[in-house]
């Protein structure tokens, strides 16, 4: 139904009911853009900002970065992951605070989230993606009030950037993660972009960070709230479970939940229900 | 992410599990129509064929009708309520049974589904629809594997359905459903066929079926089984509660469950995969 | 299982992962009493201390009041709700916050949460056991970091106290609750003390209050999270549900459930789930 | 509160509802036993009977058999698993079908579900037990609807059972198994019978089973519906996680979920509504 149906419902149906529901005022997902010296173009960019960011233009806010998956550009978290829908509703049952959602564009042209031969997309999250974020929109800007989160690729890569900056994010929620690829395994590399993709992830191996790390990063990543929700029919649930039980064993405290359901955005949009309010439980109050 | 691209994962990505996860059959959702004698047009209508459907050429299956609300059409629960990829998972994961969906269309030039004059649609859904969905698709065909479920007006349409036709389907689970208007009441009625909607939903309340039944009538509604689903922030949330008291009442057994959310997708979405699993425990094992 | 075997199964078990699950500090519930000047007796209550109270001597914690029903005593919560195991359960997970609750004695002799002849449990429980409490354990002490939660005759107190005492609760968690009797109903009264009980349930009716309510004592029950969670085969469905809609006729957010069952600890048990997850969405954090 | 609390709640309160709510038959735990000739001993049981069968003397009905614990009896499931209030339950709402459910004592002087030097429990459940309650009890009798399920050392002995007599059982739900032990591991031998517990549960190693598995076994295997449910801070997690990538591997559908939760009564007790819903979702209806 749409959303013109409702209101017209709403105040025109006579029931009984209707006068006690005016139209709450709800948070809305935009699309918008920044120019990056970084990678030399133009980068689209998701973002939800809360019902009240508006009406209260001093108050500052928590954030939260959710990535998307391979093939997918920051559209797919908004049209089949329905942001909108999902933040909107959470918040307005005080399941999860008002907070500004960004999805950030890692695809299209290029895939992935590390720094590729030709495409230094870490760089450009760090350096220039995030202070240019920062600084546009009211966030609260401390650790304790940014948190991460992705699904597949994007899952690896807020495993990863977790594990490089613990003292950015308070929550990291993976869902369905690419944490990694064996030794010359990955997507079929038809070209350098793919094959730089592959060549990445496998650098950028979740578990075996996990493994080698010291005593000292091990303390560092105590200080971040780990959540790793993977499917049970999902073809990347053993390398899920082998990150679980590395974090296990170097005593890093982490959430595993293995629900039903395979590699899908039908497990995905139910996981940003829970990974909304598991930050939530992260952030300031 | 795409069909295809997570087939290329599945096939190509070299990670110890992708071999144990051969691509399943699954069921699919196509469209197809009908002419309609008594409507004097062609009608959609969605279907939901299951898994085995092909393979198995000799099998019959349960049939469940999914009814769609006001200024919607058949594409609604295919397109918004993701009836392909919620049947498929909850077909899987062995709780809801092999079926087969069906979702009318019961709105575009009109809405309703009631007896309008110029529009009998009550009498087209019993007299040509149902026979001609259920000679060409194998369906087992009784009262036991025979459910019927919908949304806000097609909640309506279930209740009032199984109302009449007690003898007809074995479970009619009701989502945010428009249980009758007061009279006078309304969606404001631009034009005659929306007065005609008005007129008829007025005419076939729920409520008051139920609290005029006389017991032989009360004994017939025992023979199904009731499920009333709707959000605590609902404008319909009123009628449907006094629906419930006035089956309880009545001793008609009916469960009731008011979860969080409103008039909106994400809870029909949800709702779909309770009414799946709760129409499947009625059906044949 | 008793606790000493698992522990035997922990240390000895010689599986993988055993030495990696170190039995880990969990909170504790024990029995304490205080001297009523009020009552002229002693009174028994219950008390929860999260897992770091001891470890952490000048930490300080929020609190919830957790109220049982009629004809039972501060054991109920603990010994048929498993109040420590959940608490434990929800705080490892992150779901709550390590929290102080308290479960008051309201039975055995008298029953009852408000001020009756001879037996003035209201003011015992703001004027000597609330200062007593707050005194002897480390308590942060102000109003968003102090809620109240009960079931039955308990969820009826929990929401009177929450309306008269608006300052003090940022969260109200009503299971089953008892809003109120009708004139002449109640309990059947076969002494003073139980017909004491039915006149001030009569007396402090929930839905009344908010029904007789100026626009300035809305505004202070606005300051409050209301939650009130109530089975569909509760005999106290009604009462619940008149509330939820004075409420919300009165623009005051409250949240409704109505999940399945009855009156009963299986809804109770499954109600501290969510009340301890939802007055930690309050608490500051 | 007290059961006839309730129903004085219920007879005189005088609320609106209350007469639309007669006490409803429940079904009822109760203790029983046999005389062993295979162990020499007379064993107790505990038997859970639906509602109907004292009012419907012919109809025959589903049995389970519910597995119990290491230092535990038949009276766990019963005391802290709440059976009889969670059958009852989940019956009433119709996503479990009246069925009988029978809890063996595999406890006490020894514990263990296999055959043991001077202690043949495995040849006593098949050879005495099953027949003994079958010939007892109105039960259908066939492998559809008959299921088994069990938590710890009774999940071992859940999926041992079915993997030995896949012809027997129609689903099996293993809840924080003991799917096996390492050689040499176990509980610490102090004497005779628990070293042969240890033994016997190397022996018959779920894992192994299934990895050592011809074709002609597996295709049994696949004849049952295979479930299994372990906690993420349960310190049998890898042993579980092991099974069920053998099974996968095995190309053997079997679900699995890792919820949150440890080797304790809250996750169990949780974990019998699923197990009750998902071996209903295997009998016939």
């Amino acid at each position: 139904m749409k959303k013109i149906s409702t209101l017209i419902l709403f105040v025109l149906m006579g029931l009984g009911a209707f006068a006690q529901f005016p139209q709450l005022p709800h948070g809305q997902v935009s699309i918008d853009s920044l120019k990056s010296e970084v990678l030399g173009v133009n980068r689209q960019y998701s973002v939800y900002l809360p019902k009240s960011y508006e009406t209260s233009p001093n108050r500052k806010y928590p954030i939260l970065y959710l990535l998307h998956g391979v093939f997918d550009n920051n559209n797919g978290w908004v049209m089949r992951g329905h942001l909108q829908d999902v933040s909107n509703k959470l918040i307005d049952a005080g399941e999860a605070h008002e907070m500004i959602i960004i999805v950030p564009d890692a695809g299209r042209d290029w895939n992935g989230y590390f720094d590729m031969d030709g495409w230094s997309y870490e760089t450009f999250f760090f350096t220039e993606f995030m202070p240019y974020i920062e600084n546009k929109y009211r966030v609260i800007g401390d650790k304790k009030n940014r948190a991460i989160a992705g699904l597949s690729m994007g899952g690896g890569g807020t495993t990863v950037y977790a594990q490089k900056h613990p003292d950015l994010f308070s929550s990291a929620y993976a869902m369905s993660a690419l944490m990694g690829l064996p030794e010359g395994g990955g997507i079929p590399a038809q070209d350098k972009k793919m094959a730089e993709l592959n060549r990445t992830v496998i650098e950028n191996h979740c578990v075996k960070f996990v493994e080698n790390a010291d005593e000292a990063t091990k303390e560092t990543l105590r200080a971040v709230r780990w959540f790793v929700d993977c499917g049970d029919d999902d073809f990347l649930f053993d390398v899920n479970t082998d990150f679980y039980k590395a974090m296990r064993n170097a005593h890093i405290p982490c959430q595993l939940r293995v629900r039903d359901g395979g590699h899908d955005w039908e497990y995905w949009h139910s996981a940003l229900y829970k990974a909304l309010a598991f930050v939530s439980d992260g952030f300031d109050n």
